[in-house]
């Protein structure tokens, strides 16, 4: 006999979807008001073919928005020359006045530190988020652009919790703000999603509980959590008993594992089927996280072209 | 009858006298390569005198140790060009070429948003840590110039590390990375020193519990803490209670309060006497981070000129 979930499922690809007809209303408005919408995206050509694929998808899915896409292909005449171009074409995008929003496909050629690279975006261009510069605005309350999958992940907190005010719930009732006073545990302390999306939920006044591996008494901690975010890319990590009932749980773990049958597939953090069960709502892998982090890159782009108008 | 304290005390006063000596021997040695260390301040001249007193105090600070000192006063026309002067002045100091360490006194003229006038001074340069680039680069584990106040807070906990390891304290034992594991609750999320904290104790993989006015639990969260940071503003916030027996306690808290006697004092938030006869160690006020936050400041200062240098 199969036990029904009781939880309700974060449905992310749902989720994206509704993003993007609001992006695409945002991109009309911009318009309309003789401003523009571009993303120009740098893609360097270094053999890895992921990137080519990724950036492919992007221009299709920005055409659907109404958003321009111009890609800038670069070649480095050798590993010696690499950051010089690379860094070079993203100072001069930063620097061009008809660029609004400006992302870096990754990986870089060997030897090229991604990080000084992105350094080198102007914040308020820097759509996924990656400029120190706005992590630190982030932590300071200032107006900034989030990285893209810790934003991914707010979204959908935020998603929540708009449902269960409309739905009479008391935890997000009139006048209690978005998060304040919530205990949220976050599983995992990395630099790309963990440590971000403390830094987002602090924002938001919520209690936030950074974990990582050397965390002594997980279980507990995760155990007293109203939300648990598991960001630790460990399969399975996070089991029903390590669970509060009711609680919200967001899984942005990816890990492609092989199963019995040979195949390979994607698997999260959550243990879904047993930790269904016992949280109030959970977001699946795939279908959560992923396809909210590609529309939050959509998001950025969009806003930086509204800030730029004055909107 | 009394009882004795139990906790070691957190000397601020005696650890920042060491520091200022270690200090000095840097700025011996970075004058042998042939560098100079100077710290270029910028100084409003509106009205308010605490900041030129602290200017002073802090010019002949500098020259104890060997530092250069320029105070560069500005007395804005009026309001209107207030911002446009002091922003002008920040951007030439960060461009300036002989100029490796810039900080900015406050409090502004009325209207002047200080954040807006920090993010303009060069990340390299910005000894006060208060460009958020910074604090970014803290999030992504890059070399960066912390804020001074949390950045006092770590180097007394790695002196408390340090003397628990020459004492043999397991806790602290040969190859146990600086607070690895342990879990620090820092009770006060403000952008000052709250949050910058808790980003720099999560960059030393500690477990990092942040805490504010609307967390639930907060005794239960703070006794099974390792670490206490008590940064909230509040007198008497953090009681023996709250603490587990052993801890260490760290007390950020600055108030002026006038006692029964009528005289205005200096207290912090940690109710001292009691707590001291339960953690195992603890900082006063006055006394404690005070000290230690103005020797991190010629820390930076000093930090910026090796940089410079290439040490």
């Amino acid at each position: 006999m199969t036990t029904l979930p009781t939880a309700r499922i974060i449905d992310g690809a749902a989720l994206a979807a509704q993003y993007r007809l609001a992006l695409g209303d945002r991109v009309r408005a911009v318009r309309e008001r003789g401003g523009r919408v571009r993303l120009d995206a740098v893609l360097v050509e270094a053999g890895d073919n992921s990137a080519r694929v990724y950036a492919e998808n992007q221009a299709r899915t920005c055409g659907e928005l109404g958003i321009e896409y111009r890609l800038h292909r670069i070649t480095p005449d050798d590993e010696s020359t690499a950051y010089d171009e690379i860094a070079g074409r993203v100072l001069l995008l930063s620097s061009d006045e008809s660029v609004s929003a400006v992302m870096l496909h990754l990986p870089l050629p060997h030897g090229v530190d991604a990080y000084r690279v992105q350094r080198l975006i102007a914040p308020e261009k820097d759509v996924e988020g990656v400029n120190p510069a706005n992590i630190g605005n982030i932590v300071y309350g200032r107006s900034s652009l989030a990285p893209c999958t810790a934003l991914a992940v707010l979204k959908m907190l935020e998603w929540v919790w708009h449902t269960r005010r409309a739905e009479g719930d008391a935890v997000a009732g009139e006048g209690v703000p978005f998060l304040r006073g919530q205990r949220a545990v976050v599983v995992g302390a990395g630099d790309v999603v963990g440590k971000p999306i403390a830094v987002l939920l602090m924002r938001q006044e919520a209690t936030v509980v950074s974990c990582n591996k050397w965390t002594a008494g997980l279980e507990d901690l995760t155990r007293s959590a109203d939300i648990v975010i598991a960001a630790a890319g460990v399969p399975g990590l996070v089991t029903p008993e390590m669970v509060k009932p009711g609680a919200v749980v967001v899984d942005v773990g990816v890990t492609r594992i092989k199963g019995q049958d040979g195949k390979s597939r994607t698997v999260g953090d959550v243990a879904f089927a047993q930790t269904a069960r016992v949280a109030g709502w959970i977001s699946p892998v795939p279908g959560g996280v992923g396809p909210m982090t590609v529309a939050m890159l959509l998001h950025n782009v969009v806003e930086a072209a509204e800030r730029r108008l004055g909107a």
